[in-house]
């Protein structure tokens, strides 16, 4: 019933994930009181995503051949994390508690999606090992293909012979205990720790 | 942390109503995903917004000078139903229990948000009110600022001369009684019915 191009408006707002028609119809409202430049903003800022490129050493994402991880000279070159995607990355870094190197994915292995291990970056990964790289921690969330991915990495990463890590499963901190899964109780009894002391 | 350019996108999606920066990362990777044509089909339907017009006669959006509605010979053109918005417009269609006019209002009166009758689209109503007019169903949400634009068109309209009619105010259909708020069901109440029987 609206114009043909509300119409393409609103069907181009529906491919986004998690919006629906009504929601699609709102975005496309915001956008009709928009004035011209504005319009020609957000037209810049899309045109903009094409040179978007990724890091050639690690895959996150990058407005030149290498991001700003890969190019800080004070980050520590003997360790490197790998996960998923690049929103991962992120979220490590704002908890500002590591200073390693990273190595992002892409993507997990998945037999159910059909994405196998040349899917996926981790020849690259495999690339980098090097003597002056001690330790790989897998950062991958606990999940069927997660956990695939990270068996498969620890096997052909130790062949490499270095030391492989990966971030401990367990109870989310604030978390109650009586709300959790069974998995995340069975994991957090199995990785229990001796409580330290001074 | 990301590259500027994607910083822009995220910044872009946060601007549509309700998307907080999670969501607009999730967009804004759905779109780094994107083919450059696809893109391209993106930015053309975005260009494309500014060539959306409203309807000379009833404000309801166009790809032309009049609307859909305006133009369908059809349509019994001795009522006109007053709406907010064009979403309005489209909700009634789809009952398809309505086959007259529309007027769509691009708002309403605030006195919180200081919007005036001068500001929204009520003097091309007044002036669509001829002797081929018979109805006027005033068609807005029952909150405050609907009661108040309806108590004001209302005033205008009736010193035309024409029937000015709304929307009946009680119990949803499909809802439990125990569920309405106390206005619903005082209005509700106020507003009973004989029941009819043959």
């Amino acid at each position: 019933m609206y114009p043909e191009k509300f119409e393409e408006l609103i069907t181009l707002f529906e491919k986004l994930p998690g919006v629906g028609n009504k929601t699609a119809q709102r975005y496309a409202f915001v956008l009709l009181e928009k004035e011209k430049e504005q319009l020609q903003k957000a037209v810049d800022v899309i045109n903009g995503v094409s040179e978007i490129k990724k890091c050639r050493i690690c895959g996150f994402l990058s407005d030149d051949d290498e991001c700003v991880f890969c190019k800080e000279a004070s980050r520590d070159r003997s360790s490197i994390m790998v996960v998923a995607y690049p929103q991962d990355v992120v979220a490590i870094e704002k908890t500002g508690s590591y200073l390693g190197m990273y190595h992002v994915l892409g993507g997990l292995i998945s037999s159910s999606k059909g994405i196998y291990p040349e899917d996926i970056n981790i020849e690259k990964l495999l690339n980098r090992i090097d003597e002056n790289v001690s330790e790989v921690i897998i950062a991958l969330s606990p999940t069927m293909d997660g956990e695939m991915t990270a068996l498969y990495l620890n096997k052909i990463l130790k062949e490499k012979g270095v030391l492989v890590t990966r971030l401990a499963h367990g109870l989310p901190m604030g978390s109650s205990l009586d709300y959790a899964d069974d998995l995340t109780l069975i994991k957090a009894l199995d990785n229990r720790r001796k409580i330290e002391s001074d």
